[in-house]
């Protein structure tokens, strides 16, 4: 059974997981129920790759495989479970969550290309779908969303679809690509992080 | 005329005016102005099934038919004139949401069956056609949406699809199923109401 | 060059830009970065023909043509440049902000009635496609949807809208309903501004 099971499944599962319980732990900070937790979890998850698709007019990627649900689901009970060890579990979901990120901007990214739309647009449909559900997430909690405000997320998306481009244009394959761009957006992620990189605010207009 | 109307157009009719006057009640305490409070009023009745059809790639349903857009200005329309009445009212608005509650519910899962996607999606299709247009309206006055802190709502429309599910399974035609599920949503909701059921809420990381 | 664009494409121009600073002040006025208030620039301009467009179940316009991805990007340069004279040119900006609101309007009842929906969906479409962004915009930034509690604005589309009607049915080609209908919405927004019409606030129930 697991013979079957490829790398990019397993990246899949891992961003849905991190994904997932980064909903499910900001849901629960502001008193969601169990429900309530579940479907703020599931939105960030399946939030980006979900207007993808409607923007791609396609059926969304979740509503045909119910693997998306299920591993929400396993988030929930992580989180109820694990509960007490979260915190000290930071750095691992960290990681996941990049992870994620990466695989997600790549799914969104070679989806885009799959349909015949223009490299630029690919991109931008990378960045929403990986960092979307995040943005649905802040708007379910009633927060403004947090990579409106300060972290570099997003942008990392962009900069990966721009290797992803590069690589096309030297005649790299798709996996070839889809690596150097999935590394670019965790190199990226992870040096804003640890030099805590932001990007200017603009300025008040007084 | 009248003769023409079937049961399912009379339901359809008490639970858009139902949903529409939650809107339009929540959007008038927050001061919107009337075209605000028709606006959140319209969102709220037809918000779910929007999406819904979105998901489907369907023509969203509003669109080729005049009867919900019109029937969202009676509601209006009606809170204009009594609004003194209102909190009297009260429990049957309850009872007229609950049924809206229970038909968008069977109608979601419905147009997902017909269009060959699995039961589970339908399920789910029928929890947002319900329940996505209370969260849709309270995203639009700016709150924390209710069904996801408190009340048992949009779990009735789970279960009651479940209870769809069974039906079919036994071979039972789609009337008896779409009965079954509906009286499975008023019933659970009605009970989860008078008797304060909640779901736990996650209980905080420290 | 300047040869081949058209008067409609200045319009697209003017609105695109203005609709993308109104998003990128209130950001910077909540403290976004550069990105986030890009995001909520593109999506104040775009946001509403982008509902639109997955309503008529099409590819949203802005991914086959990137003059508006880089339309917004120009307003971001605007407003780091000139922020100190914005506020002079406020008048300005309403202008073209009004302009715009007119040419989206046009654009969303003439790609509706494409389609052959019935001309109350296209004048609904209309308004969306006018005032849709703006509602995105304040979810972004959390704040309630100005044009829910104050000031005339899509109401200006929706009879806009009906002077396109009626224009049609004089037999009037489609260049001069569009030049009524824009102008009508002008008016009305500059009379509704100047005269501080407004609607009526709902009573309270107590």
């Amino acid at each position: 059974m697991f013979a079957s099971i490829s790398f990019a499944q397993v990246l899949d599962f891992v961003g849905t997981l991190a994904f997932a319980i980064s909903g499910i732990r900001l849901a629960s900070a502001k008193r969601f129920d169990l429900f309530g937790a579940y479907v703020v979890g599931v939105t960030t998850a399946i939030g980006g790759g979900t207007l993808r698709d409607l923007m791609l007019s396609r059926t969304p990627f979740w509503m045909t495989d119910s693997f998306y649900l299920l591993c929400s689901a396993f988030a929930l009970l992580w989180v109820i479970v694990f509960r007490r060890y979260l915190v000290r579990q930071n750095n691992t979901w960290f990681l996941f969550d990049t992870v994620g990120l990466a695989m997600f901007t790549v799914t969104g990214i070679e989806r885009t290309l799959a349909v015949g739309l223009p490299f630029w647009t690919a991109v931008v449909m990378g960045a929403i779908t990986g960092a979307g559900g995040g943005v649905f997430r802040d708007v379910f909690i009633n927060e403004v969303p947090l990579i409106f405000r300060k972290d570099i997320y997003a942008l990392c998306c962009v900069v990966g679809g721009a290797f992803y481009y590069v690589c096309l244009r030297l005649g790299l394959d798709n996996v070839t690509c889809g690596l150097v761009c999935g590394l670019f957006v965790i190199l990226s992620r992870v040096l804003a992080v640890k030099y805590h990189w932001h990007l200017p605010v603009l300025k008040s207009e007084d």
